[in-house]
């Protein structure tokens, strides 16, 4: 069997997508159960792009282990020196560095010949050399350049000394076929049977990014760039879940396997979809809220009949248990760090007692309480400084009435009032909020979903928002819309407060694959 | 170029989908949609599986022109004469007839031997043929079938008069060039040359449906099955948009099209969302929100210098138009009509003042109204009977406060007001509704998302729900999520008390492929 190595670039590319923007605290959330699942490598981000990523790299270098952890960088010695510097700490660290290779490209955008990007490839992969003896090499939008410039250019980066290449469709252009084509010329006449990886990276905009990926794989690829979800640019990169999932259930057909641990996938999709506010359509394949539902009948007979009749792979193989109640309002702290442990979920008996605080309001609420239940309110916890903290409000709305919002909030100043009114309870209540915080972010995207079954269920609230040059993503649960929606916009000005928004850099020192 | 015939199933497997149900004036208004689309075939329903499957199938086969009309029948004269009968008003009419081609399906569900299905194949298809000259031929989960029993199953069902015959991938379990094998095999060995049409028919759930149906175009099939948003059980189905694109686009490579309408793709898209409640996610390839954002600045700052660079379609040519302001406050009924027309709305003058009505409503509360905004004031539009109707509310709710709603219904016995408290405000608003009309049902599924921008945004509430055996979707638009919620929760009563609610047959009578 031939191993794949799984490349995710959730906090590079996916966090690309429009709207979305991690901070430090998030981002090495993910990072920690990116290495659970086992990954082998994770781009962490592009260190020049602005100090913050720099740091977060650094903070992922230092803190992660398992994975070999990698930067972005562009094909110029500052962008390498400061991708090397930000993965000093890691134990395994690989530089990235990228360019294109397509007419319009080289044209349009960098302004620089064919010959010019050959020397400067070979010169900087040389470079970067100095600092790792891990590094990789892109050249974007391959599938509308010139086949024998592409071949040209990978020749040179292998002599140079890459020791992986990676071909990208940047624009998600490639049919399977074709992209497989372009990887076994590559794989035969340009590799040739040197110890060079070959490394696919594929945009869905035609729907095709899974399968241009596998593609890849049966035509000599051994590495796959994606991300969890399948989040990024536009219609996103490959499905990292989709990817890993083909191999393990067709390996009959692929002969390859990862080194994935299958069963951290659903708790993987859950994270990045809660901190990323990127919502998961039900009939997303194997993480979508249906992927393993079955609704008509003859199935629902078949699979009772004989479970193989229409699964060909089982929910828990994911990470997906069956819904089922797993603690009342009259359990314990002990059954309650138990039903944690199952999910997975490991904490000081410090966060424990904290949690445990929530779990009982929510019991005392709710009555019942599931298993997505206890994974919202353990990942709702926050790592942000609570400089302001929601200590009452109350709303009134109503048809031909305007809505107003009280609210009260501790604040380092202590307690706080304001009352304000809205288009809505929940345009009243950020109101309030701002009014009483003086700060005003822009609202970008805000989505509401039940996560929990029933009409007591828990509503989660995800924001983006901008203020000033930051990007800002905050999240809040609870049964009462209007209060979730407060607490996540409370989440947001904190965030603020503490300087832990996104900073998106705009134009040149941007990253794009 | 060959010319593919798209095979439209939303209405029958996209249907299946769980937790979706649509009642007739929901199946009729997609199905004109999809003749707007200028898909080649509707597959309306499953006439047999209930008499609400098989009047809804007569009436879009009477009002709905330009497409075939298309019914689902498994292999027994019963169902094979209902189809017929619900098709009898069409211009065009297929029958539908499947079974299942692998051993685990024929042992454990169809308790049949391969001799029996081989026989029990001709002589429905020939019976099917006394009724139309359009007969198409299905077996279920041929990926996992024996080969040799495949050909010669298709072969028989040729010999017979099937005038298409369709290879599912039912468990979504086929990589695309092993699909392409079997379709080609079949194509030169089985079809060899004969006028018989092959069909391709998959599931995502390996995330490869859109490559899968392409794998068979590229091998010689000429018809693929797909919904609209790819939605069906599981994973759901190929998403039209995605081969109707990737074909459009990658025309030098499959050599091939269909006759899409692509322009009235991004209404389909929305349509359907709206009408199952189930969201397309921002990822989503072609018709999600972000699928035509560019978020890093390279990407901008290419796209600026040159349109193609990262773009490989263009946002008009799927009916995605710039969000720009299209009306204010002081717009007037001529020009409400005149930007109804141009997004591709005509209705009568009728309509045009119950409409102008809800506008200005909205423009005074929200100011400027954007594309997006008139999109969802006209499909927010209701057809069913107004049985209740909201004629005032007041909701109170806070922290430590339990939440209290005051309604006031108009009701065939006059105003009826009623006030109940719940766990937040929007399950205090559904108690107080239930109390007024005496109806409860069960909530399945509860999801809001602003659908236009800005913090005065509309927020559309979907909700699934389920009251004796009947499914019910309902929708609600306003700035207000409690108001969209209880409008929501209103519209489900009302289909409730109309009985347009969809029964959902099990075992025996339900329908798959």
């Amino acid at each position: 069997m031939r191993h794949i190595k799984i490349f995710d670039t959730t906090l590079r590319d996916g966090e690309q997508s429009p709207g979305v923007a991690l901070n430090h605290a998030q981002k090495l959330e993910i990072a920690h159960q990116l290495a659970r699942l086992g990954v082998d490598i994770i781009e962490a981000g592009f260190a020049i792009s602005s100090p913050g990523d720099f740091e977060c790299i650094q903070r992922i270098a230092q803190e992660v282990h398992g994975p070999v952890i990698c930067s972005l960088a562009r094909l110029n010695k500052a962008d390498i020196e400061r991708a090397a510097m930000a993965l000093e700490p890691a134990e395994k660290r690989r530089i990235h560095v990228f360019t294109s290779a397509s007419k319009i490209h080289l044209e349009k955008m960098l302004k620089k010949t064919p010959e010019q990007i050959l020397d400067l490839s070979r010169e900087m992969i040389q470079f970067a050399l100095q600092f790792t003896d891990d590094v990789e090499f892109s050249a974007q939008d391959v599938m509308r350049a010139d086949p024998e410039f592409v071949f040209q250019l990978y020749a040179a980066a292998i002599e140079a000394g890459a020791t992986t290449i990676n071909i990208p469709d940047t624009v998600g252009y490639g049919a399977p076929n074709e992209y497989g084509r372009i990887i076994r010329t590559i794989h035969d006449d340009v590799v040739a049977g040197r110890n060079v990886a070959i490394s696919t990276h594929c945009h869905d905009d035609l729907g095709m990014a899974t399968a241009l990926s596998l593609a890849a794989v049966e035509n000599g690829a051994t590495q796959i760039e994606c991300t969890i979800n399948g989040i990024g640019e536009r219609a996103g990169n490959t499905s990292l879940e989709e990817v890993v999932m083909a191999i393990h259930t067709r390996k009959d057909w692929y002969h390859a396997e990862t080194r994935i641990n299958t069963r951290e996938l659903y708790r993987a999709s859950r994270l990045v979809s809660r901190l990323t506010g990127m919502p998961v359509q039900p009939n997303k394949a194997i993480v979508g809220d249906n992927a393993f539902a079955h609704e008509s009948g003859i199935h629902q007979d078949g699979v009772l009949k004989h479970k193989d009749t229409y699964e060909i792979m089982n929910a828990e193989l994911v990470g997906r248990e069956a819904a089922v109640m797993v603690m009342g309002k009259h359990s314990g702290r002990a059954a309650f760090r138990k039903a944690l442990s199952d999910l997975g979920y490991e904490f000081s008996d410090e966060k424990i007692n904290a949690l445990f605080a929530r779990f009982k309001d929510l019991a005392d609420r709710k009555g019942q309480i599931y298993a997505d239940d206890l994974r919202a309110l353990v990942e709702s916890r926050t790592d942000v400084p609570q400089t302001f903290t929601l200590e009452g409000f109350q709303i009134t709305s109503g048809l031909n009435i305007t809505p107003v919002a009280f609210i009260r909030l501790a604040t380092p100043e202590g307690s706080v009032e304001a009352t304000a009114h809205g288009d809505g309870p929940v345009a009243a209540a950020f109101t309030a909020i701002s009014q009483i915080t003086g700060i005003t972010p822009e609202l970008d995207t805000y989505r509401i979903q039940a996560v929990t079954r029933g009409s007591e269920a828990l509503g989660e609230v995800s924001i983006t928002a901008r203020y000033q040059n930051m990007h800002i993503t905050g999240q809040g649960v609870a049964t009462d819309v209007v209060e979730a929606s407060a607490r996540a916009w409370i989440r947001v000005i904190n965030q603020i407060v503490a300087g832990m928004g996104k900073t998106k850099v705009a134009t040149d020192a941007a990253e794009s694959l």
